[in-house]
């Protein structure tokens, strides 16, 4: 199947490195969301929004949710593999796209939906989308976007806790904690004879509030064998700010 | 200049990623060891050693030193470069093989040697390499080979600590804690202040033991102005095992 690069849809070639990989020998999350989060750059970058036309705005782009689905089969380190984008609507405040990675020969890997916000770096607040940061897409205007999952609500089930101190290298070139990382934390909990019998169906994930450099967070999970299969369900607290929430099936 | 492939010396592209950099928007010391761990992999594979091919002598390579010069200038995320590597020389029991960094018109950023042994994974301990997994390179066969430079004993100065709980995202797919990751642990003590002011000029590191999932590492720094230049010390211990050590110079 043929790379297509156009303003809608946008797709590059990658080959999957072993520390985009954890034990299984396959992406991890946090390694998933930020070969989504590269596309998306490459994208900007092809259409001519490079890191100065955004900054030039004085704000950035910050992501809200994730929503997604994984297949039950994933590549391995090593393989070629190809990373999509494309543009779905938005309105004067909220902006959705979709990302998937695949096989070259088009086997689906994961499909995942974001919601964007603009954020004035100055404010620290949410401002409208700049024009010229936007249009470049062709992607419909629309007054109602289409929200994506709210994560649910920890439920009963056998509860598991972590904390984590921010480090240094959780830190990415925008001077925050990188989104992805979040999935570390949040994972992470599980311990490894849970991670290395279960893997990712379905998730969903809500950024709330930001974890600041040095901070330490409190990352919380329950879990338990739901109607679809086994489900969880978590928070990432920093003292009493609830940062995130997010939830996950395995198969 | 074009790449070459070959026994003796192996080239490749890579198009370096945000996630491959730290907040100064150059590669992160763990990311700039695991590429070039990712293109010693691609030369292996190159010449017919695939997973399979070492998996069949029941052990693994292990690294036991690097040292290495980085310049001033460095990459920047979206740049494309070249990863390089070619083997050194070795004999029964050790093998020193050397990594290079450079921009596509041949600027060099960083060249690094690494010595490495080959461990019997059932019973944890050294034993002579494989001559299947070392003839291919034709590299030279040596009585004495030229070690690696030890790095220094913690010296006076400005002394930080930290610890950090291994996280189960710090393994890789051999099961253990990946080495590149080390230099997180050794590098993050030091703070944004610092980190974000000064860049690595030189190193050296020495793994003696390895530090194993679970368990909690205490890593140490001292620093202070030395004839050279500001240079540092450093020591990764598990309780009292001395696991790692390390030092710097920086820019």
């Amino acid at each position: 199947m043929q790379l297509r690069q156009e303003p809608q849809f946008f797709e590059m070639n990658h080959q999957l490195t072993y520390y985009e990989c954890d034990e299984s020998g396959h992406p991890s999350m946090s390694m998933l969301l930020s070969m989504f989060s590269m596309v998306s750059d490459a994208h900007c970058l092809f259409l001519g929004m490079d890191t100065a036309t955004i900054q030039q705005t004085g704000g950035a782009w910050v992501i809200t949710n994730y929503e997604g689905t994984l297949a039950k089969n994933q590549p391995t380190f090593g393989d070629q593999v190809v990373l999509g984008t494309r543009p779905l609507e938005y309105n004067r405040f909220f902006a959705t796209r979709e990302f998937w990675l695949r096989s070259e020969n088009g086997q689906e890997y994961a499909r995942v939906k974001g919601m964007f916000v603009f954020m004035n770096l100055t404010t620290r607040k949410m401002e409208s989308i700049p024009a010229q940061l936007i249009e470049p897409f062709q992607s419909s205007q629309t007054k109602r976007i289409a929200h994506l999952r709210r994560p649910q609500d920890l439920a009963d089930g056998k509860a598991v806790q972590a904390d984590y101190r921010v480090r240094y290298f959780d830190i990415d070139v925008n001077h925050h904690v990188n989104n992805a990382r979040y999935f570390d934390w949040l994972l992470a909990p599980l311990e490894r004879e849970f991670l290395s019998q279960h893997r990712v169906a379905t998730f969903a994930i809500q950024y709330s509030q930001e974890v600041r450099p040095h901070e330490m967070v409190t990352s919380v999970g329950h879990y338990h064998q739901g109607k679809q299969g086994l489900e969880s369900q978590h928070q990432i607290k920093v003292g009493d700010r609830l940062c995130t929430i997010a939830d996950f099936t395995w198969y």
